[in-house]
């Protein structure tokens, strides 16, 4: 630990690691070097209070023991193995995984992350149907893959062609309602309303799926108004469609359940999930197949896969995160804390600061909106949210950003005093900021 | 270890976990529970001799101890963090990957496998170029992603979305010629004719890129003749077209050197790499930059990303695999055992076994083409393939299955004694179903 592993730490990545979704020319990234719990630091031992998850993944929080052991253990017998082999801690973490599922799930296919579980659930849902199009919301984030099968020669890429691909809508958004609605109600009939015109427009016998997430997340943790999900599976029925809910942001625990759909009237198809299944300790995610999807490929070859699909170093950490998060009751902490501090938190901080615009939520997952101005909801600038950034950072408090906003999304294991402690930083930065 | 581990392995797989690239009812994979070196086991102890390297990814061998070992260490530091950050692992990670590129080749991109590699190749050479079209052969294989980002509603869809984006050719195989050729140097000139054929046809100016796997390796260890690599960079180069290189399987010492272009004279713009580099202990590829490309990125924001970019995991995984893969010649064994027992064993193997059409490759890098009659060279079928896969599987032989084809992909570790028993093993299978 010393400023040295800072510095050095800081110039192989300017020289050598090319970011995500950005220039490179001008990053000054935050060197971090450890954690445990709802903190990280640095190597000189600065600490930050991680109210972002890292990339809202970190679940169980930072460095969890059991899950560390358990890498660790898997490690010293089999880090890696064939998808086609079986193995032992692949079947046990594909037990936990569908124990936490509703009824009527009964295989987990594994991929890498999220963007994978997407790929497998949609590529799923269209041989499933025999239908191409895949309808999403224009808010959403699914992944960031969309090449290598079609760029691929053998037979593999032949099953997976499909030119009508992907149409979007608009989803149920109140706050910046793109239906001029004006209460909750109101905006999901009509949210409903917009989405079952779009199937009937693009001919609902050419959709396989709707993939929604169950609560988009990077779009600003738009929680669906009273009966949106439950309308959207009514429509799906109606017209023979597939639903594969996205939870790899609001799964495992994000919102105070097991699934974020445990929270609403609706059971999907498919499930994908990534992030908080195993905290993101090893890459992992999947897809959980309802039994009349799964039994589709039992005698047709389902053409899709990856070297690491099941993967035993990340399998291992999935059992003991799940178990973990089980035994520890960390699941319910998200709920408490979300119900008890961050709810009644963000709702004070609302009503106190100009540049709130509004506050939206659950569990440990929630979106503060800062608007120039509350009466036409003008979102505030990129430099603002710089300004937000530099004085939290300097707070030691290390915020989630996104477009004009601050997601509030601290691990699910964050303690009712920690969370006091991040909101009160982020009261007095947005004081500052106002 | 034991039989009923066995037992509730298999059961566990059987009813909870979905399977890549397979019809799933009538699956019996073999449990595999442990492993060391070249060679792996289930929990009742029956050993097995790795000649698959799983899916030609344990280049290191089973359990190295240094790589297990430096897993261990960054498990008890810091398992997982946002690729926003900054961090020392993953820079130590690409200053190794560095150390083995060409010159001009400047930073790296970090995936969690090889499809997204090729992902993000693609989402470069696209941007750099200005250009949508990729060339690539029906004989390859790059992954299995191809939705998830034109799915995502966000801003990250838009610069993803091509309409006119995937084109394939022909390349070398002078065994089943599609080019009427009858020696290497005419099958390497044709060959060249017909892509620059194509490319023309399509337009030259509408081709970002020609993404070639080095040698095609799920396609059957097509080791390019004479001259065709060099060609393809001519043309490309003709046409301002980029070469996109994957050495996903051919890369990090499978061929007996570093990359499989190392033995070729060539010299890629954008490499793409997974298995080999860190042996798949922990989930990882990326691609390597070549600065004309990083430097469009400088000040341009880069479209593509994913949660886990350089896990510290990965990352920790990749400087011990490297720096053992250095310290102990593994590269070097490689080519030795190529050059001296697969090499003479497999032509040995060729010249007595009237199943035997062809072997080619290099290093641990091999395929035995099998035949019905080596004057039609009509490929065996799928029951003599079953009945090959279990010859060897009594035999302790783990083999490795495509089409018709036998590869022979032992780890870069396996010594001239596994070698030999492997072959010997492989000959006496190969008699036996002859
Ligand atoms: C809802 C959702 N789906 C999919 C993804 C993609 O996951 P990954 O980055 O692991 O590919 C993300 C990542 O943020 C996400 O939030
Ligand atoms: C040459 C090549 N490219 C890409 C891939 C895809 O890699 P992954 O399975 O890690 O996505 C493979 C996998 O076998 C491969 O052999």
């Amino acid at each position: 630990m010393s400023t040295d592993d800072d510095a050095t730490a800081l110039r192989l990545d300017r020289d050598h690691v090319f970011h995500s979704w950005s220039a490179q020319a001008h990053l000054s990234p935050l060197v971090i070097a450890g954690g445990l719990g709802s903190t990280v630091w640095d190597h000189a031992g600065r600490r930050y209070l991680d109210f972002s998850s890292q990339l809202v993944n970190t679940n169980i929080g930072h460095q969890h023991p059991k899950v560390v052991a358990a890498i660790q253990e898997q490690a010293a017998t089999l880090t890696t193995v064939a998808p086609a082999t079986a193995n032992l801690t692949r079947g046990l973490a594909a037990e936990r995984v569908l124990s936490h599922a509703p009824d009527g799930f009964t295989s987990v296919f594994f991929t890498n992350g999220g963007a994978d579980a997407n790929e497998n659930a949609i590529r799923m849902a269209r041989l499933h149907t025999g239908r191409d199009k895949v309808v999403s919301a224009y808010r959403s984030y699914h992944g960031n893959t969309g090449a290598a099968v079609v760029a691929t020669g053998d037979w593999r890429r032949v099953p997976n062609e499909y030119a009508r691909a992907h149409v979007h809508h608009f989803g149920p958004y109140l706050y910046r309602s793109e239906f001029w609605a004006t209460t909750p109600e109101q905006e999901s009939e009509r949210a409903l309303h917009h989405l079952e015109r779009v199937i009937q427009a693009e001919g609902p016998t050419s959709v396989a799926a709707i993939l929604l997430e169950t609560i988009p997340g990077t779009a600003g943790v738009l929680v669906p108004p009273p009966g949106y999900l439950a309308g959207v599976r009514a429509i799906a029925d109606r017209y023979g469609i597939l639903l594969i809910l996205d939870e790899v942001m609001a799964g495992f625990g994000r919102t105070g359940r097991w699934f974020a759909f445990d929270s609403f009237d609706v059971v999907p198809d498919l499930i994908t999930f990534a992030k908080g299944v195993n905290s993101g300790y090893v890459p992992a995610g999947g897809v959980i197949l309802s039994e009349p999807i799964a039994k589709t490929f039992d005698d047709r070859v389902f053409p899709g896969g990856l070297t690491y699909s099941g993967h035993p170093l990340a399998m291992a950490s999935i059992v003991a995160a799940l178990d973990a998060m089980a035994d520890e009751g960390i699941v319910e902490n998200a709920a408490t804390v979300g119900r008890d501090v961050l709810g009644p938190g963000l709702a004070e901080l609302a009503a106190t600061n100009p540049l709130v615009g509004e506050v939206r939520g659950l569990g440990v997952f929630w979106a503060v909106e800062l608007v120039r101005d509350q009466a036409t909801r003008e979102p505030v600038d990129a430099a603002l949210m710089g300004r937000v950034k530099a004085g939290a950072l300097a707070r030691g408090l290390l915020p989630f950003l996104a477009d004009n906003r601050v997601h509030v999304v601290p691990p699910c294991v964050v303690t009712p005093e920690e969370a006091e402690t991040g909101l009160g930083l982020l009261t007095e930065v947005l004081a500052e900021v106002a």
